[in-house]
């Protein structure tokens, strides 16, 4: 399987999807889409996802978005890589009910930031979002410090591809108003993240976006 | 499997999980958590999920949140019910992406009318967070309608645990002040899902809690 092309902007949750697949070692292609220019609402993108939200993944059978679905997607098409626990429904499950926290709870809050417009109209309730958005991200961390993020890795000795989405968000925070050095364990995930030569070479993939 | 457990409450996203149960024929109880009591913020509760949400399902393994990955439990743990494409890598991600789209897009919408102080303190931006709710789920079901229900279900001729998630969302619509009869493939899709002995057991357990 190597025809994958992965659509994918610096800064965006795409990195998950890159960094599993650099874990897996898959051939993929990247193809930027530049918000600055508004590519994500261009026609041409939007025949690829009409959501006009990235990532996108384009497989031989069809598109594909939403990280959650893709990390998983990745994990199965790639099983010698062992980047979920596919055979066991229960931490399976604790996997994607990560995911889904950080998609539904940790990503919308971060996104209360720069796209408050997505939720209201008006400029003072736009701003009343934001300055909310570091109490409600370190909510979000304070949940995984404490039990989330079973330690070393998130689900605990085994490396899965919820490690990488982790990692995405952490990032963020210092942009959102919180510093990592607030959550420990975190941080500590973050640091090993970090040597890890898939994830050096995603990110160097999304620094040449 | 019969030691499960489902924290649920009326009017909300356990609906779904409920339906998954149902088909898969499961054997479970139900636990009421009032909102109206804030029984969700309790430390009873807490004890069972910190994050203070409903759904929680309590297996013999432990507890499970968030309702793609209850979905995705259930239905890898009754397989004989065959509720969702477990085999197939890319349908399975068709699958995950619909309920990912649901939990991180059209729901967090729907919250933003009843539960806009989780993104913002004062009441005027709270307020505008509500105006903009129909616009909202109206674009959320408009991609539903045209493109991710594929039809006669989410996954074309193959029922799901996708198709109780979106029946859920779609009881919502009118409170959030969206019609059905502008989603006409949606509106066939609910009179459909109605009609399922399984959905009228789960709904009737619901309004039993």
């Amino acid at each position: 399987m190597t025809d994958l092309t992965l659509f994918a902007t610096q800064g965006t949750c795409a990195l998950a999807t890159m960094i599993a697949l650099e874990e897996a070692g898959a051939r993929y292609t990247t193809r930027a889409i530049d918000f600055a220019r508004e590519e994500q609402r261009a026609p041409a993108y939007l025949a690829v996802n009409p959501r006009g939200r990235v990532p996108a993944l384009v497989t031989p059978e069809g598109v594909l978005t939403e990280t959650p679905a893709l990390l998983v997607y990745v994990a199965q098409l790639f099983p010698e890589a062992a980047l979920a626990p596919l055979g066991d429904p229960f931490r399976f499950a604790r996997m994607q009910e990560f995911n889904a926290f950080i998609c539904a709870t940790l990503h919308v809050a971060h996104s209360h930031r720069m796209r408050g417009y997505r939720w209201a109209d008006d400029a003072a309730a736009i701003a009343a979002m934001q300055r909310k958005v570091p109490v409600n991200i370190a909510a979000c961390f304070g949940f995984i410090e404490r039990g989330l993020l079973e330690g070393p890795w998130v689900l605990g000795e085994r490396y899965s591809v919820a490690d990488g989405y982790l990692l995405n968000m952490a990032l963020f925070m210092p942009g959102d108003g919180v510093g990592p050095a607030h959550f420990p364990r975190v941080a500590d995930h973050m640091a090993r993240m970090l040597q890890r030569p898939a994830v050096q070479r995603a990110r160097a993939r999304e620094a040449a976006l």
